[in-house]
């Protein structure tokens, strides 16, 4: 059981994982060897205190050597879903599960909209997770939305389980060219199905699918976590950083405007040490 | 009438500095050229993302570069007293008085105790501002608190109007060396009087004074602009830094622990954004 899990590599994670260290912590942070996607395709950072006009290469460079010079493990597993375990959590991410007595959730914000039907299907064809549910459509007709050209590997894992495979890419130039792969560019307008998947529309198209994975950089908090308290499309907290579960805090983007870095660098920072309180207050009597 | 003026050189008065100079404001800046003497005498820090394992002075250093580079003016001169004028702030600092829409304060905890005595002789003796109150005690037997050996201008200047001045320094080597100057070091255990300044205990002496000034780097926020709602020695904000006071924000140290240079930062970027768009608010009819 390890004291905590941070989950998120942007700056509010990044923030989190070297105080953290500083403190000796017993902790595990995933995320992204990149970091983060949003850093590097940033044009140029003017007002980030100790970084002088810098472009978001530049900021991820410093941000990295800076992490590999600690020695920071940063553990590339998607996360599944995170489970309250009263106690403790259980964070099912890859095909392992890891457990912590504290969770701090730094995911950003997901930039592309929920598909109407999602939600409603979540469960009922809809998926999130190609290592968990794959296997539940070999041979069958899917179709599989990605945003981001890095989760291509886990539709090249889907092609290889499914009949086909209809990749609604939201990005030119997706790399997954298989026999039973086709790509369509573009985003679904929606998942049809009355209690269980049916089909999936886009560009005016309707496609009988029996499954769709939704396979986006991160994943809508309280689709991770159930039971976590939103205010919109944020994650709710209060000034230390507390989300609405016990043991459970967030900070950067997820928690809301302004989408800053030094905003989310403040909050992983706060979340930490409000995760440091809640640990040294379950060791009391 | 400028939009904003910031107060205060920590981290978080540079945060929000960069992102209003990043923003184009029409602002003043308030605070020490030597920026924090709290940066300036920390031994090393670890968990600053961007820079990595620095000292004090370096990290004072990268921010100074900073602020030079993009010719931010940082004045000097110590604030006296914030009076909230309905739709705007008069902020009395050295011998001037400037006015903006818009106040953000970013001035740290201040770390000596207040004195017994001293909230209940305050402008019955007591007084924080030498250029203010200076002339009431020509030729009269004073005390001078002081917790910072930058501060020892004020004191000269007193000494040149006062009949004679016991200094108390909270430092060892004060500087000041003048005929009808007594240093003392330590710190004053109480002030006595009945409805005015009658005396100052310090190392179990009482010496009769008729006024005392209270010399510190920085002023309680509750004493600078009264009607601020504080909790206990902190500013109460609200997530968007907000205090109780329409227009007027606050970050940092002086909002609450932890005290991080992290956090600062943090606070002071999303208290400019705050100021921001209160500011824009008030451009609707």
């Amino acid at each position: 059981m390890h004291d905590l899990i941070i989950i998120g590599s942007g700056p509010a994670g990044i923030s989190a994982a070297l105080t953290a260290h500083t403190r000796s912590l017993d902790f595990l942070w995933f995320g992204d060897g990149d970091l983060s996607v949003k850093i590097e395709k940033a044009e140029r950072i003017r007002n980030y205190p100790g970084l002088p006009d810098v472009t978001g290469q530049e900021m991820k460079q410093s941000f990295q050597e800076q992490i590999e010079g600690l020695g920071l493990a940063l553990l590339p597993e998607r996360i599944n879903a995170i489970y309250p375990m009263g106690a403790h959590y259980a964070v099912s991410a890859g095909q392992e599960v890891y457990e912590a007595k504290a969770i701090l959730l730094a995911t950003g914000v997901e930039t592309s909209k929920a598909i109407p039907g999602e939600a409603e299907l979540l469960g009922k064809g809809v998926s999130y997770c190609a290592t968990c549910d794959g296997f539940l459509y070999r041979q069958k007709r899917i179709a599989v939305v990605c945003t981001s050209p890095k989760l291509e590997p886990e539709i090249e894992f889907l092609a290889g389980i499914a009949a086909h495979v209809t990749i609604i890419a939201a990005y030119k130039g997706c790399g997954v060219e298989k026999e039973n792969t086709e790509v369509i560019l573009g985003y679904p307008s929606e998942i049809r199905g009355a209690g269980r998947v049916a089909s999936l529309v886009c560009q005016g198209r309707e496609i009988p699918v029996e499954g769709v994975f939704v396979l986006r950089d991160s994943i809508s908090p309280a689709i991770l976590l159930k039971g976590l308290q939103m205010e919109g499309n944020h994650i709710k907290v209060d000034r230390m950083q507390r989300t609405s579960l016990e043991g459970c805090f967030a900070a950067g983007d997820c928690t809301g405007r302004p989408y800053q870095y030094a905003k989310a660098v403040g909050e992983g920072n706060v979340a930490l040490h409000s995760a440091i309180e809640y640990l040294s207050s379950r060791l009391e009597p």
